[in-house]
């Protein structure tokens, strides 16, 4: 076998076997197969595409370039939650504690923001203390003293993705839907799951702009998870808009806590609990064929609507009766982060300028673009446009008006965070644009777009 | 200018201006943009395609990033003449020196066989003493003497399309019409020229397979050359079967004496007379308008047939007055080669071993194929699988009979020449399998396919 052959295969349109895919990502880890060659075969692929079988192939030869944690000495169902990517997305940090909550394990391997996207581990470093880096084997405690872990990729975890995603980064074949679907699910099948939920973002802050793309990207990614043997689901969620009020990292924390202290009724909620009370399910549907030995869990291909209404209604209820909140004190505490934050969020990294951003017309707000809210915040320091640069963890903007507000000119609708103005005017003349203002008011927003099963 | 975005732009279908390829190329050849972005630039290149503005932007900056001969001060114009490659192609050979017999100036800058194609500055090297490697001034000195001037490829010309095509080399993107097109004409617009003939090969041994693929090079190629200025014309030549009878380095310096020597009747003579009456036919269409100074050389649209007979009747009465001989023992002395190899072909080098191949049945040849051929004759040691591997000059295939000849089983139809036996029985398995016979005669074979102006 040789990569040039491989290469010529993919570029002329044919499909790759399981041994094709071995030789390729080995020879590369390995050093025999040179960046030239991988990068030609990455555009090759990028514009001919792969099909299924081959998704689930390389996603198989990636996930076993690395370790997969086996954690069926747990008695809890595993279910995992995966976005594709947003703007003010901090769903993960509320639903690994309130899923945990109702008796559910959480194995989260999460990663960082990048561009106008946020990522969960930024904004739980933002909490004093609080641990991302840490071995598999105090992964797994934590996970099985409370429920949930929330880590960072480890070289230990498919490291052909890691290798392949840096090249990708640089070599304009990052939005290949085959592509993201083996890297995502490459790092999570290692996770040891048995359900996992994927949250496929679509809109102006997603990576996916149409509905069509996140259609295909769902398929995919839930075809791929079956196919492993992992109960997947996929439900696209809006992301014209940011989701919730707060972008930047220590402002999102402060958000997760109100929505634990049952402070909230917005379009964040309304995803959170739909995405949980998926988990739930998965885990229900998973849980039924443990106590069944011998039988192998079935795929989900329909819905019984009614038990999932119970199993949103169930998340409430734990958010109602404060077992959620103090469900995340735990998993705060548990992975060395201050818990006093939550009584007190005085305590999170705080700005110290702040400007306020006013409309200039009257009407009514027809949205607000998730990717220039994104930019902007990345701008006053909240995010990184390469992997290795810094973020300031106070930094972001709040949203105090959203689609569908009335507002009258010179209404202030935005405050911005920051402790550095060098890109202050830029963000100011970013998240005024953002707004759009017209003289009706628009339809409703429906967060939920469609379920993928 | 990102290399990133360049990159993005043709993988997405979009046309790159010239600005676009110049950052690309320099900071190829700088090293600021690493082989593993050039590759998938490459890849994208391939699938995507340029179109022809594209291609002459392309060809414009590699030819601009070596030296460009101004070869102004000669009085005689300047016709090349370039192949895209066969088996038992010695035409060059012929010509430089037939059609410098004829008053008109062959700067030729050539390259070395890969594969089963073989290269002429091998086939000359066969030739005791005979020196390609030259500096651009002996270059330019020769041909000043002589009128017709072969050397290899120096540095100092289109570096860039080196380097790029050693990377397309072992990332499958060699066989790209516009790549193969800039890559080719960043060479030979370096060399001065008013025209050129270019003798694109069709068929089984050559590069093109297919006549619609032979057509689209030919039209890229002469549309290229004309919009630099440099009056071009191809000729779509037969290459289903090799060219002549000789096969290896020192067997088709023979085939050449002889064919100078005016003892050629065949196919090899039909293509060598076809394309030097074109070179004499543009070099009178150029001096027409050098001899109204101020006028501009206009592009070729239409032939006069006559005229361009009466230049193929010039070649033949130069070969049959010997002046064509008297040129070419001219030619190999100036470029330090032993003139005596004309008198005496017995002084090229010889193979020590013969081994003779008969046909297995009767009938008639419908074809003799020319990879089998070629790579026979490149396992015999005439020619090298990789550019680093060394040849042995004295090493072929002499076919006593081609297409259309009638041969009874039992008969010899072409003989092994070799001094190491290594690769012995593969290539008579080869040489067997490549005389096709079948009951009845073959249709004619048409080596002139097609001229494209």
């Amino acid at each position: 076998m040789r990569a040039y052959e491989i290469i010529k295969k993919k570029r002329d349109g044919g499909s790759l076997d399981k041994e094709e895919f071995q030789f390729l990502i080995r020879g590369y880890l390995s050093g025999e197969i040179p960046d030239y060659q991988m990068s030609a075969f990455l555009m090759a692929a990028f514009l001919r595409g792969l099909n299924e079988e081959e998704t689930v192939s390389l996603t198989d030869v990636m996930l076993r370039t690395g370790e997969v944690l086996d954690l069926t000495e747990m008695d809890a169902p595993r279910i995992d939650k995966h976005s594709t990517g947003g703007v003010g997305d901090k769903v993960s940090i509320i639903l690994a504690p309130l899923v945990a909550a109702a008796g559910v394990a959480v194995p989260m391997i999460s990663g960082r923001g990048l561009g106008h996207t946020g990522g969960t581990l930024d904004k739980l470093e933002s909490i004093p203390g609080f641990r991302t880096e840490m071995s598999i084997i105090d992964f797994r405690h934590t996970l099985w003293e409370g429920g949930a872990a929330i880590m960072g990729q480890t070289d230990d975890i498919a490291p052909a993705d890691r290798r392949l995603y840096a090249l990708r980064d640089v070599t304009a074949t990052v939005e290949s839907i085959p592509l993201i679907a083996s890297s995502i699910m490459s790092k999570k099948l290692a996770e040891g799951l048995n359900g996992l939920v994927l949250d496929v973002k679509v809109g102006s802050g997603a990576f996916m702009k149409t509905m069509e793309d996140a259609e295909a990207l769902a398929s995919v990614l839930t075809n791929t998870g079956n196919s492993f043997g992992v109960r997947t689901v996929a439900v696209i969620t809006d992301m014209d808009e940011p989701l919730g009020r707060a972008v930047g990292n220590a402002l999102e924390i402060k958000e997760c806590i109100n929505v634990l202290k049952g402070r909230s009724d917005n379009d964040l909620l309304e995803v959170t609990l739909t995405l949980g009370a998926w988990m739930l399910y998965i885990a229900d549907w998973v849980q039924r064929a443990v106590d069944n030995p011998g039988t192998e869990v079935p795929r989900i291909t329909s819905v019984d609507e009614v038990a999932l209404a119970d199993k949103r209604a169930e998340l409430e209820e734990l958010i109602e009766t404060g077992k959620a909140l103090e469900s995340f004190v735990d998993f705060v505490e548990r992975q060395g982060g201050n818990p006093e934050i939550i009584a007190n969020p005085g305590l999170l990294p705080g700005a110290s300028q702040m400007k306020q951003v006013q409309v200039s017309k009257s009407g009514y707000i027809q949205r607000v673009d998730a990717e220039k809210v994104g930019t902007a915040s990345m701008l006053l320091g909240a995010g990184r446009q390469r992997l290795e640069d810094g973020i300031d963890h106070a930094a972001g903007i709040m949203l105090n008006r959203k689609s569908g507000a009335a507002v009258q000119a010179g209404d202030t609708v935005a405050v911005l965070h920051y402790n550095d103005d060098g890109n202050l005017s830029e963000a100011l003349r970013l998240v005024g644009e953002a707004f759009e203002i017209g003289p009706e008011p628009p339809g409703p927003r429906r967060m939920i777009r469609k379920v993928v099963l």
